[in-house]
């Protein structure tokens, strides 16, 4: 297994040897990690990855393996001989003050979703694992809110794992879950975060006892099942008919069915079939679980029509969110103790990738967000919190993140809730303090200003 | 660390003990994955993944800690408690024989990438984990194919990792450099694949020298750098003004700039710009590398302008794909031994979910492949290789890998090899043997046929 060390951009590391070696490297330093913008199909994102991220940060070093192969390195090999340079790499360990929103708060672009203050050293070279795991699991979150709220309190299944990396799979079903989702099919997602998981059979398994019997062999599949797994038992009704397979079901399994799942084909008018076809065999209680391709506009579209949905399976739209497959998230120097020993802030000037200066802090009152110096008193909740160092208290588990997202979804006003793609002059409810616009002005004017 | 077994879903389980108690568990079995249909932003995929997947396919078990999991269950925990699933599940390996495209080779829809050949529990148990590992790098090695064609030669370089989860970046980077990257920024990904790695400063460099000086500052970054990296150092030099930036990197660093970055604004205009200065102070050796959102159209753009590009930085597209965002790979029963011994050709028949009955390989001539069954003798080269099994000589090195896409890339026809997306009318270069045809059929008529 790698040290976490080791999920960085080799950038990291040639900016650590220099930073040792022209003793920038104790200096502190303030970071912010933000999203610059969202997509229109996004009208807030719920924050999530601090939880695990913190395992990773907290105490992090570089291990003897690590340091053996810098050593061997022939760019980085030559810098750790240099004793300044060495003596950090060895020594290395993180142990800066972490300020994050709180997995499971909904979050705008603009506002820092993690605060690090520790040495540049630390600080920095933690970048890239914070923006990997941050940007990811935000990504998944947001999306997942989203279909949450269309399910309107019908249970979503995660069924993602196919269609993403075998190790994202794991923690993108964590994400779905802290959104709402109800299960997930990833076993390791549940030994690994303790989610619920959920699954019965596959096409496959059908076509299996085809062999044998043709099509009737549904029936045989149907009833083996239900024979191991009495009282589990939602039955895959698409393999071949769709209906036929429904009226399979209830006759194989009978009064212990708990479903039949739909995965293909025009699922509002196959549900209406399936349900009344359960209800006429006496099974007013079984589930009609929908799934192929669903998102949140078809979950809606689906419920808007008056398709009897007892649950959705999500898959592909769920982890690799392709009307956003990637967020921006960035991680940017903020502030800095200068050679005087004063704190400075500053920032970047690229065009559209310019950065905003100074440790800053997000009040929220209802969902107006005020984003002010981090040293600024300002009413509203402040919504991030220490979730690392010494006045940390912060409740990292899932159930906690999942408890916020409830809690915070539920609370959406419709301008935030809708499905709708958010025009263009729709911005999000996030004003700036005047006292940190001063600051970020005489920044842009003078290249740093002392806080 | 969990064990492989694990990265699956719940009904993989379900299945398997379904199977184990109705004496299906040990019957021969067939899978193939493919993929049916690609975007319109597709001509072709490269295949990826089989290389990753052998090492934890190869003699899978389950743990005795995931043992002692399922045995907690209340949904597995009773179905173990049967002797035959119980069995089943202890004496559980993986030895199936497994027959694949080459890692490197092109491949399109309908064909197998992979086809599992062994008892219907190996076979089936696999299906989660071999799709996530295939879809992920299959996706990713496309798409940077694209990009590695559209830039002509000149060395890209994967910068994705803070775009995608900590662990999938590690493997997108061996995709990206399996399809023609010259390196990655991933240290982890140098570490398990031996890929090269690259990277030197980012804009928090810039800034943190910045705190004492303002933006002349950036000079003091690149003179420190250079000090510490001689001979290796890129400058990156939009953290202000881009072409004072060039003429910093210039002056600061002298003879001995291997290079200088940029990373946003009108790229064409800058590296113009940057080459110039480059040129003028005697440094016409030195590099212009691009970043920025670079995908294969901006690319081709760029280089389409006459822009002195030496090397381009690609992250978010290459990674993330958003063209193109998931893979939609499946794993289907293609062929069961049945009650009476015999091997039965099977098929799903959902609608535009369907599968295709029957074992099968790829032949190929030129790039006009034909599809027939695995046992018919045709022209051209066999694409699908034994990989895992007792007649396998399969070279799964990144090396091997690499070096069979570089050949493909290079012999594509200019149908195959155009950026212009495909329009309907354009097909993909693979047909099916008329044997092949009528075993599908008569499986279509009939439900099965024996083989």
């Amino acid at each position: 297994m790698s040290s976490p060390a080791l999920l960085t951009d080799r950038y990291q590391l040639t900016m650590l040897a220099a930073y040792a070696e022209s003793e920038h490297a104790g200096r502190r330093a303030v970071f912010e990690l933000f999203v610059r913008r969202l997509p229109s199909s996004r009208r807030f994102m719920l924050a999530c990855g601090v939880g695990r991220a913190l395992p990773l940060l907290d105490g992090l070093t570089f291990s003897q393996e690590a340091l053996a192969r810098f050593a061997r390195d022939p760019v980085l090999g030559p810098a750790l001989s240099r004793p300044r340079v060495r003596t950090l790499f060895e020594g290395f360990r993180f142990s800066a003050r972490v300020f994050a929103v709180p997995e499971g708060r909904v979050v705008f672009p603009g506002e820092p979703l993690v605060r690090v203050e520790g040495t540049l050293a630390e600080a920095q070279l933690v970048e890239t694992l914070l923006l990997s795991i941050i940007n990811h699991d935000t990504r998944i979150a947001s999306k997942c809110a989203r279909i949450v709220l269309a399910a309107r309190g019908r249970p979503c299944l995660e069924f993602g794992t196919r269609r993403t990396h075998e190790q994202a799979a794991v923690d993108a079903a964590r994400a779905a879950y802290i959104a709402g989702f109800a299960a997930t099919s990833n076993e390791e997602a549940g030994r690994r975060w303790g989610i619920p998981v959920a699954g019965t059979m596959a096409h496959s398994f059908v076509l299996a006892h085809a062999a044998d019997d043709g099509e009737d062999g549904e029936s045989r599949a149907f009833s083996n099942y239900s024979t191991l797994f009495d009282g589990e038992t939602t039955c895959l009704v698409d393999t071949f008919d769709p209906l036929r397979g429904v009226d399979r079901a209830v006759e194989a399994v009978g009064a212990r069915l708990r479903g039949v799942r739909l995965d293909s084909g025009e699922l509002a008018t196959l549900a209406r079939g399936a349900r009344e076809r359960l209800d006429h065999g006496g099974l007013g209680g079984a589930s009609v679980v929908l799934s192929d391709d669903l998102d949140e506009q078809k979950i809606a579209a689906l419920l808007d029509g008056g398709a009897p949905a007892s649950a959705f399976g999500v898959g592909t739209m769920a982890v690799a969110t392709p009307d956003a497959p990637s967020l921006g998230a960035v991680y940017k120097l903020v502030a800095l103790e200068d050679a005087r020993g004063a704190l400075v802030a500053v920032q970047k000037r690229a065009p559209g990738k310019g950065s905003s200066a100074g440790p800053k802090q997000v009040h929220r009152r209802g969902f107006d967000d005020v984003l002010g110096l981090a040293t600024e008193p300002l009413d509203g909740e402040p919504l991030l919190v220490e979730v690392l160092g010494p006045g940390a208290s912060y409740d990292a588990s899932v159930d906690a993140a999942r408890a916020r997202a409830r809690a915070e979804l539920a609370s959406l006003p419709e301008s935030l809730a809708s499905l709708a793609p958010r025009r263009d002059d729709e911005g999000y409810p996030v004003s700036v303090s005047p006292a940190l616009r001063r600051l970020q002005d005489a920044v842009a004017r003078d290249g740093k200003v002392t806080i």
